[in-house]
């Protein structure tokens, strides 16, 4: 019988995950999505309009932007816009945030329109990106869902083609775990963020060894935790979609 | 007898004020502010050192800033970090939020520590810098407390010598009112900001003739107003603070 | 009876202001202000189009820019160019003089000209801001009236609604004192910067505690001060406008 | 039998690869690295100190930097610093360059020296990450070689515990392929950039899907591919250090 | 005999030119200088320690910076600082006038001190950059004067080696001419700078063909008249720098 | 006799210069070319469309970015992308290039086209922009070329007036010296960068005086040997024109 982690998890075990729909009143959709104290707020915007290389050609466009407050972390870090610049690990994960939400939708079912997904981390524990794709997830579901209400986007098909989650997988005093909070992701020989969609194909896989690198057994063992974590995220999307909407204004 | 507000309120009288202490589990103080559906989260962070040109005068140092997530409003803005840099009113009012709370801290019983008050708007419906002051306040005073306990401030003395609170008054319609929602005020002839200690002395007056320029007389009027206003959010402060903190990590 | 300032003047009475119109060749208006030794030029460009915002409405617009010489400083400060962005401050004070000069311009008058009011300071010695506007307003008529005489705003009426004029006021060694030099500004418990129309309404009022926040009746003083200085000023902006204008090129 | 390939080349085949050290005259350690008609140009500088964080860590440092020509594609790109800021696609490999040359790096017997890799693409056809790692290793390498027969490194320990090479593997038109130039680049399912050591272990793993989304088949063989090409590649930058090094200046 | 130009000078003859020391109060040496209505403003700042590069060296050093007011000119340019970077031109004007000035300093004899010469371009109207270079000179001469009366600077040894003084000539209408305005500039086959000492020797030499390329006998006959321009430039400064200076604060 | 330069060259001797054509597989003409151990690359785009401010003139437009890898030099330099900006002398070298290569070509007959020559040093050994230009008119030669026989270019005129090229002249140990490497680069007490035509005029003369200012023999001395440097480069690009192109893509 496996030892249990430091937090008393199973090691295929999620953290609570809690999804809370409409947590702003102007945007399209949002989501303040909760991996146990990682806490990110997703803003789905719908605009009408492309940028401009796309113009003409009848399709839209998904897009990500993802962020930290400065006291999201144990020791508070200093703004970009004071710095007067993004640095390299945001820009890397907002890019990955537009590509995948883009993986499950049909841009030619968006009209030219533009869904801008905003993923601001309130609060730090490990597993923010993987957050911020779940939950944004859900905001840009209600923001279409909006749009389509609203007569923006043509009501009678649904560009959505699938949901879509993340979570990150590593390996931790030698054996593989899921879902890492701060304190495990702080010590992991190799750290992984899986993207899949809700019908279980693979939409990105990013492993990184930061200690010793990894083999391909182990590899294996990572992909199956993360098949099992975003199964049992999609799930809880498809919960959390599936309650009626607070009143919209 | 007046005709009410177009959200039912008397002019006089403030939206529901909502303070909800230690909302973040990391930062020494944080308060989510809500004025009506303005919501700020202000977050306190208590640091070693100083700014270099303070650095062995003993004293301590208090610095804001203040920035809105993307989507706080209506329809999106741009994120400065992505552009590049800060605009003029976020500068502006960082600024404000800094100067408003060093207006209540006695600088040489803080040791060479640093005071960080973030505030950003998670959703802006006018009154952003005054939810923003209100709550930092709150904010604050939980970090020193913090300090005290931990060691880090000396617990003999208390560095906080009055408490400081900020409303925004104006005049729509041709009549003052207090708190203006974002309806009000972006067709306020007249809009202003005061600052006030919670003994009720002034630390910041900000007054702009949107429209017509006032007269002397209508000052005085946005100036009533607002020291009702001021004092009935240094009570709400008080409160807040009154009771016991969620138990720290 | 009262004791004198630093250099002599009574606590009501302005330093020697100086405007010399005109004092550029090529800027459709300009002037070099003076209060005391505190040095600006301000220059009104007048020229065709308005911000991509106001197009097709018709109206013009009026925008202001300060800014400092590196040595119009006892120290040189660093130039914002080579830092590579504009501070807090300069952003701040540029945003005043626009919406001071705005305040008395109908902008349905300007047709869809924009004036862009330049205010740099040449020497500081306290007061550069409320030079700055007292300054611009005469460039402004005077480009303004360069603007009717050669056809591009429509002569038939005039696009000016009032004068306008600022000064700073605050309380020194417990005083109230009008239009304070760098020598008191620094000392200053209060400082307020306060401006006003020539019909003696408000502008704006920007008061702040930089030491001891501050009561009603002293803020009634410094109203009162401001009030007497800024009709000083509109007296002295319409006797410079009253002489005939340089020969133009 | 299986259709070749647009160039020729069958479905496990790398292109021609050509690795030429010493290109530079300057450079601790230097390669021209081609990947068929992909052309980087890798710098290694080994300086003394290490990053501020590092200090007196007695430790070493090694980290990369990646850029492109602005003709290095088919149509010419707006050169970074012109624009002022580093792209998100930049930042991104430059990480990814600097992550995987310290995974065969032992930073305890580097002293407190740095190693940066500077991988300039000179001609890009798809691959430049995975040429700029394979060439940068090599590059390094030499740089260690020139740092120890200096004495800068110590001469009795050699800091890199394995080689470090990497190789794109895609899916296109429903097969999997191994090294994708743009042709094939541009039109893939499933684009996976892999970054393996010497021994045959994974420093990373990033596989994102363009088009379609992948399943654990499909993921399967492309790892197979990925092997395949990083041994073969192993072995060239194993032959390419036997040769001796162009006399040193 | 040959045709007058435009403004009525012989092709040898400079515009008027006037030096005004002192201009400024703060300033260890400040100069406006007019070279017609070119005018531009020379302050010379000097403060204690140099560029780290050259700490301990006991050498000081002279730097100098280049702007212009954005209504300088005919029409209103941007502000560098608001667009957030220095422009080309900008850039190179002013490493132009610290390279012109560091020629005639001896810098063995400055102390570690910095001599900074700020020239901002208050109107333009051709001969920015000569007119710039010939008023710093003259603003450092003062400032090295104060520097030795206070004791900044060794007041046994004059750190001034030469004086300095520059003027452009060009190829107009196919004819040499000397200290060309903005009509005559924008004209100009070729434009040429040229910066000399009082004692007749190039400092920098700087011809541009803005049309047809020129030969050596035309390039001969703008050296003459440079070389005259600069002798009645040096005349000048000599005459304005032995008048007794304005009483210092 | 006089004594053989620290290379064995005469002082009127260039270094050995290598001209390679279409070192690239993309641009419409490139060139390597090598001045001893300096090496440039020299990318010519050819691309529809002008600058803003010419559109709808008919004529093409000719522009010049310069930069350097940051292992150029003996130690390693920052990379100005990373740093945010471009350094003044970037700035400079890029106008110049982009003003040499204007020199010979007539813009009536480009088309509204634009040619843009990308120049980055891959090894920095003195006179990197003379190299530059250098091999630049020859990458531009083979773009109009290209241009030409592709249609994009009228075919039956030939924008070019003339060839340009430029060399380093110097007065190294008190004699002129042609073609300064680094060594004696830094050496110098003048240094001079020389442009002229293939017809022997001059396009850019710039002298600096970085030691000892020079008198006119001494000036006379250097043009001389320049124009006898820049004939025989003028050759060498005729020769390397003459030989057939490579097989274009």
């Amino acid at each position: 019988m496996t030892t249990p982690r430091f937090d008393g998890r199973a090691v295929d075990q999620l953290r609570e995950v809690r999804i809370t729909r409409d947590w702003l009143d102007y945007a399209e959709g949002s989501v303040l999505v909760e991996f146990g104290r990682t806490r990110v707020l997703c803003a789905a915007s719908l605009s009408e309009g492309v940028p401009r290389w796309m113009k003409g050609s009848g399709n839209g466009w998904v897009t990500g932007e993802y962020a930290m407050l400065p006291r999201a972390t144990h020791t508070r870090s200093s703004r970009e816009s004071v710095k007067g610049k993004v640095g390299g690990r945001t820009h890397e994960i907002s890019r990955l945030v537009g590509r995948s939400l883009r993986a499950v939708v049909d841009m030619t079912k968006l009209g030219e329109n533009t869904l801008q997904l905003d993923c601001d981390v309130l609060q730090a524990d490990g597993g923010t990106r993987t957050a911020a794709i779940t939950g944004a997830y859900v905001a840009m579901a209600d923001a279409i869902d909006t749009g389509r209400r609203r007569g923006w986007i043509p009501a009678a098909v649904d560009p959505l083609t699938d949901s879509v989650s993340a979570v990150s997988v590593g390996i931790v005093d030698g054996r593989p775990v899921l879902d890492l909070p701060y304190e495990e992701d702080s010590q992991a020989e190799t750290d992984m963020n899986v993207v899949m969609t809700g019908s279980g194909r693979f939409v990105e896989v990013q492993g990184t060894a930061e200690g010793q690198p990894f083999d391909r057994g182990e590899l294996g063992s990572l992909l199956d935790l993360a098949q099992k974590g975003c199964a049992e995220l999609a799930a809880l999307q498809r919960d959390a979609l599936s309650a009626p909407r607070r009143a919209q204004r």
